[in-house]
C-alpha cells in the first residue's frame, strides 16, 4: 500500500480524472460492446444471452484481480412446464487490505425487453450515440452504470495507481424479472458480507439534471379483492335484476379505498407514517425539480398537488393507493352482455416508513370486510396480499452519503440532492435487512434516461462523469474512513 | 299443390315427425359442421368466418329452392379507424302459393365469444355430445334453432310433401353485436315482407322444462363511460399519489349506478315503467317456474327475490343493470402496477314497456355527470350510448300463437307457458313496428342452455324435438289460416 499524504491523494485523483476523460471513446466503445448482447432475462430464448453477458462481466472483473466466483443459481420453472436455469450471479472481491474500507457493490447486467416494433428509433442492441446520448438497452439499466464502476478501478490499475478501498461484487442477471434467489444468496455467503463497510447500488437514476443520492425507497403492497356470485358468467338478459350481481359489489368496494383527493380511506393506514421532522421537511426545499416537465413526460395536465414539496412529499414519504383494473370482468373492446361470476380488483398500497406490511395488510382486509358487510351480500368475499415489498430509508448522515456527497461536489461542482424514490426497489432493503451494513443508492442515469422504456439511453456525459463520480467517491471514503477509524483508536 | 283433406294431412304430418326422428343423427352432425365455423362477429379478426357462414347457410337455403338474395351490408368502422366490411345478409324465398299462409322465418348464424382459456369443459368450435347434451358455441344461439327449421323444410323435401305454408327467410351474421344494418334492411325490402304474414323468431329458450312461447321481451341500452386522465398509462411507483387516477374515478362512477338490493338508482328511470294490469299479474300463477333448479343452472346461491312471481317480473317487466367490466384498465392474472390512463366502464341497462331509449340516455348521462361532479376531478368524462334496442311485447291472441300452441300441444304433449325474455330480442320489435306483421317468438332451446356462457348447449332431445315443433307448426297455421281465411270469404 502507498502511504497516501492528503496532497499526494489529491493529485493522484487528479490524474485518475483526467485519464478517464482522455479515454471517453474506449469507455463508450466498452459500452457498445456490453449492450450488444441482448441479455434479455424475462426471455427464456435469450437467457444463454444473460448467462454470456455474467461470463463477460466475471472475466472483467478477474482482469481486475478479483476473485471471482461464480455461483450457480438453480433452475427456474417457466409457465409451459419446462425447466430452464437461471443465469448464475457473480460474488467477487479485490485484494483485501485490512486499513481500507470495504465497499460491496451491487449491479445487474440483464436488461428488459427490447425490439424495434415497441417504437425504438434506433436498434435497442447496437448502441447509437446520437447528440451526446447513448441510446440503446442497458444503457442506463444498468449496465453503463456497472461498467462505469468498473473502469472507475480500471484506470487506477492502468495508471498503476493503488485503488484506496477494498472492493467486493455482487453482480446478478435476474433483476428485471424480480431477482428470484438474490435474498437468498445474500442470507447464504453473509460471511462474505461480514467484513463489508459500506454497499453501493447504482440502479436508478436522478430526479432531474442535477446529481442525486438516493436514501429510500417506497414499498409496495398488492392486494387481490376477490367477489364471487357463483360458479359461471351468467348473460344480463337472462339473470339481470334477480341476482346480487359481483362487478356490483366490487366496484363499490374498490370505490370507498381511497377518496378524491387521493386520501387513502381505510382506518388507520396512516398511523405508522413517519412524522415529517424539520430537518427532512428542509431536505425538500433545495430539490431541483421541474414541475411542468414532470407534468409533461406524465402526459397529464393537473396534479392533486402544486407545490413540489407536495409532489415530492406524496411520492415519496407518504403512501398512495392504486386501482391497477380487473381480473375476470369483461375487458375487451365493444360490448358483451355477461354478468361476470368472479372478479378479482386490483389495487396495491406504495408504503413508507415505518408502516409494516403486516399492519397494512389487516387494516386493508379489515376495511374490506367492513364496506362489503355494509352491503349485505350473499356473495363470497376474499381479500389476499399478492406481493409485499417493505420500504426502504437510510440514516443520510451515515459515512458514506458524506463520502458520496463530497465526490458529487468535486466532480459536478454542486451539492447533490437527497432525493427518494416512490417506486419500489426491494434490493436496498433487502440488503440492509440482511446483511445490517450501510446501504447507499448513488445514481449516475439523468431523469430522462426511459429506463424500461423505449429509447433507453444514458448521456455520454453522465456515463463519463459518472464513471469520475465513483472513482471520486473510493477516495472520499478513503479519508472519511480513515478520519473515523483514528477517532475511534484515539477514544481507545 | 297438394289438395290435402285433414286426414291426409295427419298422415303427413305423422310420417314427417317419424322420419325427423329417424334422421336425428345426420342432424346433429350437420349441426356439429355448423358449429365448427368460427364465426364469432365481434372479434373483427373472425369476420371472415361470419361471411363464410353466411354463404353455407345461403347454399342450404338454396338446396330447397329457394330464391336467395345475398344483400351487401356496408362497412364497419372499428374503434381504432379502420373499416372492415360486415358479412353480408339473406333474404329468400321459397316458391309461391297465394292459397298458404306465408310465414317469414328470421335466425342469426353468428356466435358470442367463445375460448377454452375462458373455462369451457370442450372445445367450443367442436361440438361434443355429453349425456344428450350437445355442446358448443351456439348450439343453442341461434345456428341449432335455424339449421332445425331448415331441417323441418327438408323433411318435406325429403318425403317428396308439399310444404303447407310459403316460405321467407332473413338470415342475418351481426346479431351478437346488435344486429347493425338489420333495420335498415328490413325498412329498406318492405316489398319482400308486404306479403308475410307471420314472422317467426326462435332466438330465445324456455323457461323451464316446459315449453314455451314468447310474446315479449326487455331491451338493452349499453353505456360507455369513459375517464381519461392522460395521455400514457403511468407507473405507480413513480406516479401514484400526485395524480388523479381515471381508475378511482371510474369506479367511484359504477358504484353509483345500482345499489345492493338491484335497485337503479339513476334518477327518474323507473318512470315510465308499465304499471302491472291485474290479467298480466294473473299470467304469472300458472308458470312453470323451478326455482330451486333456475338457481342451481345460475350456481348462484341467493337471488334478490323469494317468489316465482317477484323473480319473473324483475326478469320480464322490471329494468334492472349490470356493470359488465372495464376495458383499459389491468385486466390480466398477476400483478401489473400500471396507473391506467385512461379506462372504460362498461354497463347496460335492460329497459322494459314503455321505457323509451332517447329518455333513458338523457337520465343515465345526466345521472354519471352529476356523480363525477362531486369528484371534482380534471379528468375527461365521457358518456355514451352503443346499443339502444329495444323492448317488445306482442299480442298473445293472436292466430299464430295459437297455431304454435296447438303445435306444441301435439309434439310435446302440452300446453305451452306464455313467456317473456329477460333478453334483449330487439328483432321482435323492430320486426313488429317496420313490418306491422305478426310477430312470434318460438324458442325450442333448454332453460339451462347458458346462451352466451360458457359451455353453451342445446340438448339432442330439444334440437329435434324443436325440428319436428316447426313442422308441425307449418301444418297448425296452414289449417288455422285456412280457416281464417274461409271466414273472411264466408262474411264477404
Amino acid at each position: 500500500m502507498l502511504p497516501f499524504g492528503t496532497d499526494a491523494n489529491e493529485k493522484h485523483l487528479d490524474d485518475i480524472l483526467s485519464y478517464i476523460d482522455e479515454h471517453q471513446d474506449e469507455f463508450v466503445q466498452n459500452l457498445k460492446e456490453w449492450m450488444a448482447v441482448p441479455s434479455d432475462s424475462s426471455d427464456p430464448e435469450l437467457r444463454s444471452e444473460v448467462t454470456r453477458m455474467m461470463n463477460i462481466t466475471a472475466e472483467r472483473i478477474k482482469t481486475l484481480g478479483g476473485n471471482v466466483e461464480i455461483v450457480d443459481m438453480g433452475f427456474e420453472k417457466l409457465y409451459d412446464g419446462r425447466s430452464i436455469p437461471f443465469p448464475p450471479a457473480i460474488l467477487a472481491e479485490l485484494e483485501k487490505d485490512p486499513a481500507k474500507a470495504t465497499v460491496c457493490f451491487y449491479g445487474h447486467v440483464d436488461v428488459q425487453p427490447a425490439s424495434k416494433e415497441d417504437g425504438w428509433k434506433t436498434d435497442p442492441y447496437n448502441m447509437t450515440e446520437i447528440n451526446g446520448n447513448l441510446y440503446g438497452r442497458g444503457a442506463t439499466d444498468n449496465k453503463g452504470p456497472v461498467l462505469a464502476w468498473i473502469h472507475a478501478l480500471e484506470t487506477h490499475k492502468s495508471l498503476k495507481q493503488d485503488i484506496p478501498v477494498n472492493l467486493k461484487f455482487i453482480i446478478e442477471g435476474v433483476e428485471e424479472i424480480g431477482s428470484p434467489g438474490l435474498a437468498d444468496l445474500i442470507a447464504g455467503h453473509l460471511q462474505f458480507f461480514s467484513d463489508v463497510d459500506y454497499i453501493v447500488i447504482s440502479d436508478n437514476v436522478w430526479l432531474s439534471k442535477k446529481p442525486a443520492l438516493t436514501y429510500g425507497t417506497r414499498g409496495n403492497a398488492y392486494f387481490f379483492v376477490e367477489v364471487e356470485s357463483g360458479q359461471k358468467d351468467l348473460h344480463s338478459g337472462t339473470f339481470g335484476g334477480i341476482i346480487h350481481e359481483a362487478m356490483r359489489d366490487l366496484v363499490y368496494i374498490l370505490a370507498n379505498l381511497v377518496d378524491s383527493s387521493g386520501h387513502i380511506v381505510i382506518p388507520g393506514i396512516y398511523d405508522d407514517v413517519a412524522p415529517l421532522t424539520e430537518e427532512e421537511n428542509k431536505l425538500y426545499e433545495n430539490i431541483e425539480f421541474d414541475l411542468e416537465e414532470h407534468k409533461n413526460s406524465s402526459g397529464v395536465d393537473t396534479f392533486l398537488y402544486k407545490t413540489k414539496e407536495e409532489i415530492l412529499q406524496h411520492l415519496w414519504r407518504q403512501p398512495s393507493l392504486t386501482i391497477h383494473g380487473i381480473e375476470g370482468a369483461f375487458s375487451g373492446t365493444g360490448t358483451k352482455t355477461v354478468i361476470p361470476s368472479k372478479v378479482i380488483g386490483k389495487f396495491s398500497i406504495r408504503q413508507v416508513p415505518n408502516m409494516r406490511i403486516p399492519e397494512v395488510e389487516k387494516q386493508v382486509t379489515k376495511h374490506i370486510e367492513d364496506v362489503f358487510a355494509r352491503l349485505h351480500s350473499p356473495n363470497k368475499l376474499k381479500v389476499y396480499l399478492t406481493i409485499g415489498a417493505v420500504p426502504w430509508v437510510a440514516n443520510i448522515d451515515d459515512l458514506q452519503y458524506k463520502a458520496a456527497k463530497n465526490a458529487v461536489t468535486k466532480v459536478f461542482g454542486v451539492i447533490p440532492d437527497m432525493i427518494r424514490d416512490g417506486s419500489t426497489i426491494p434490493l436496498a432493503k433487502t440488503f440492509h435487512d440482511l446483511t445490517q451494513k450501510s446501504v447507499m443508492m448513488l445514481p449516475i442515469g439523468g431523469a430522462d434516461d426511459g429506463e424500461h422504456s423505449q429509447n433507453e439511453k444514458i448521456s455520454r456525459s453522465n456515463y463519463i462523469q459518472g464513471t469520475k463520480l465513483f472513482a471520486s467517491y473510493f477516495h472520499e471514503l478513503s479519508k472519511l474512513h480513515k478520519d473515523l477509524i483514528d477517532a475511534k483508536q484515539l477514544k481507545n
